[in-house]
């Protein structure tokens, strides 16, 4: 094989095979292709798209290109979730003690977040003491004990997604449908569950803007999951407007347990009990409505939350926490954002809203920076919302005054006020399977 | 300016302005600029193509990296003529001479081949003596004396085109019409000429296939120089069928005599007249049929055979195989190629010639190879002729034996004979000015 017709041939249209696909993958990790040859047939690619075979073969190629986690040993269905990431989502910390209170195994590996907030580990982080760097033994009777555990990536899953990634970062080869597909799934297989739920984020804080590209994105992913022999689902939800009203790591932790305890938003209690019962349908615990009545008994009995407890114990975490929320560490200093005039939030830039928690510390801009774990946003207002002027429509968290008037300013410009309240869309706009 | 932004741009359809192009060029040259951008960059044009003034602005940028020639002291209308390439194609060496007794300059870099055979200096090398390096000073009075001077690429002209050319080789990036226009007029440019003709070669023995792709070449071409403040016209003409008899260095030169001479082939010598008319009536000589007519006189007259003479003699060749090319040196061994079967020559793979040539040694593969100047291919039959089985179609001379199978299958399978004579097209498909 020579990497100059591979790329030809994407580049005429045509169909690259299994063992084109897996050249390409271990000459460029290899590094025998050079990158310029891989930066070309990647822009082919996001020209001529890829068919879901030539998808799914790629990501196979990234899968098999470094470690594979074996977790049968753990026993039972294990089920994971993933989001493709969206401003103020912490449902992973409400769905999967749900899942794990109902007997479903959640064993999850979960990388760190770049852009608006951390992601789900280092959220978790936000309890004093809680390790994401367990060892097998130790993961292994968390697992046990609990009935889940979330620990960093350990080992080199997908080294060639890593790889690939950074390229596709400097060469405008990031937005297409079955590169970005590869590279989520391909670090999912690698992982050894059974059941994998996706929950692709839709709208203006989602990389996905509109409900086509995220129902495209979703099948593709769903598809290559179930030519690994996976039980996928995907559901594509609402990303117009943050979920919840907090942004920022040990706020959403806060949000998470208030929903376990009964009496969080309802928007992202709807959204949690949902990607919950699609897990646990998948797992084989009945049928959806059944399954959407055994979350909601979850959350209601204090099981979830309890399950919470357990994991933050078994991880080495202040579980009392759970309990007393008050304990989180507050922020230095705090402001509230005002509204400029009076009528209603017709809609919001949620992206924006990310952009502003990031000014205030929550956020990584690169894999170095370290996070301010109580800075962040509580939204009071959201789109839909009336206002008058001079309401607080925000508060702001951060560790230095200073850092309040850009996110201040970013935040007002992303929030529009207009005289008649919008129509509202669901929160849950399709189900792919 | 971020590359990765006018990456993002051209991906998007957009069009890159003369600073973003010039830029890029710069960037590219100076090492800042990594060879995985660039590629991506071109394979997004590939896909996206380029306005006429994206075009001309690339290569202006590709013209402008390096040294620029100043001939104005030479004086007079100076006048250009470049082939995309062909097998058999020794225009140049009658043309031009052509041109030159007439009394319009000839100042001519020109690089060595790479290919089926040398390039126009390659061929003229076949004069005993012949230098292709003057120095300023000899290259002024050769011209002055002449009226014209052939010698090879000195300086660094446009290190753009030969770096991205590079790139584009190995990245599938060749097939563009705006990369490819700009590749060639970026080197015509950085010479010195008020006028360019251009002779777009079509067919199976050309690098543009159908007459739809030459011409779309031809007008990228002409509307770059037109906008470089040059004199242009490109002529489409025929490359399904070998110009001439020979292919081959010497044997090319001894064909371009025979025309100089009124005995050639008339197929090359139609094409050569029209391509020197066409540069006469440029360079403002009169009307086209007035051009025609003065270049018939040039070969009936014996003034262009005198000229071209008078520059082998000015560069330090032997003259005399002007008149008697029977001096030029013969291959060691010839072999007779004949006929398998009976009929009427319908096609030829005119590319496939070429390969049998470079099978002979008269080409190079790589810029480092040598070139036997006295092999190569004389035709005795060509598309529309009848043939009898075993009768002699050519000769092949090279400089051991066995080099001739190899050659012979390539040309056999490469002539098709059939029972009916093919249709004949024209020489000259489209002027394009």
């Amino acid at each position: 094989m020579r990497m100059y017709d591979v790329i030809r041939k994407k580049r005429d249209g045509g169909t690259l095979n299994k063992e084109e696909i897996y050249a390409f993958i271990r000459g460029y990790v290899a590094g025998e292709i050079p990158d310029y040859q891989a930066s070309a047939l990647l822009m082919a690619i996001y020209f001529r798209g890829m068919t879901d075979e030539e998808t799914a073969n790629l990501t196979f190629a990234m899968r098999d290109s470094g470690d594979k986690l074996d977790l049968s040993h753990l026993g039972g269905v294990r089920v994971d979730k993933h989001s493709t990431g969206g401003v103020g989502d912490k449902t992973s910390l409400i769905a999967m003690p749900v899942v794990a209170s109902c007997g479903v195994t959640v064993a999850k590996m979960s990388g760190r977040g770049l852009g608006h907030t951390g992601g789900t580990v280092d959220k978790l982080e936000a309890f004093p003491g809680f390790r994401t760097d367990l060892s097998s033994a130790e993961f292994e009777s968390a697992v046990k004990e609990a009935g889940i555990a979330i620990v960093g990536q350990s080992g080199t899953l997908a080294p060639a997604d890593k790889l690939l990634y950074a390229l596709r970062d400097v060469t405008a080869t990031v937005d297409s449908i079955p590169l970005i597909a590869s590279s989520i799934m391909s670090k999912k297989l690698a992982a050894d569950d059974h059941c994998i739920v996706l929950d692709v984020k839709t709208g203006s804080g989602a990389f996905m803007k509109t409900v086509e590209e995220s129902t495209l994105l979703a099948k593709t992913m769903v598809e290559i999951g179930k030519r690994a022999g996976k039980k996928m689902r995907a559901l594509i939800t609402d990303m117009d407007i943050p979920l919840g009203n907090a942004v920022g790591n040990a706020l959403e932790v806060q949000e998470a347990i208030s929903v376990l305890s009964s009496n969080g938003p309802a928007d992202l209690t709807e959204v949690s009990l949902s990607l919950a019962a699609h897990m646990l349908c998948l797992a084989g615990k009945g049928t959806l409505s059944a399954c959407e009545e055994m979350a909601k008994n979850a959350i209601a009995s204090g099981a979830a939350l309890k399950t919470l407890a357990q994991m933050v114990k078994m991880q080495g975490g202040d579980e009392r926490l759970v309990s007393q929320p008050q304990l989180f560490a507050k922020a230095q200093c705090s402001y509230a954002v005002c509204a400029r005039e009076s009528g209603y939030i017709t809609a919001v830039n949620a992206e924006s809203y990310g952009t502003a928690s990031l000014l205030l510390g929550a956020g990584r801009n690169k894999k170095e920076d370290a996070i301010d774990l109580s800075a962040g946003i509580m939204l009071c207002k959201k789109t839909g919302d009336s206002v008058k002027k001079g309401e607080v429509i925000a508060r702001l968290y951060a560790a230095r005054e200073e850092l309040f008037p850009a996110a201040e300013s970013v935040l007002l410009a992303a929030t529009k006020i207009g005289g008649e309240p919008p129509k509202k869309r669901p929160l849950i706009l399709a189900v792919v399977e």
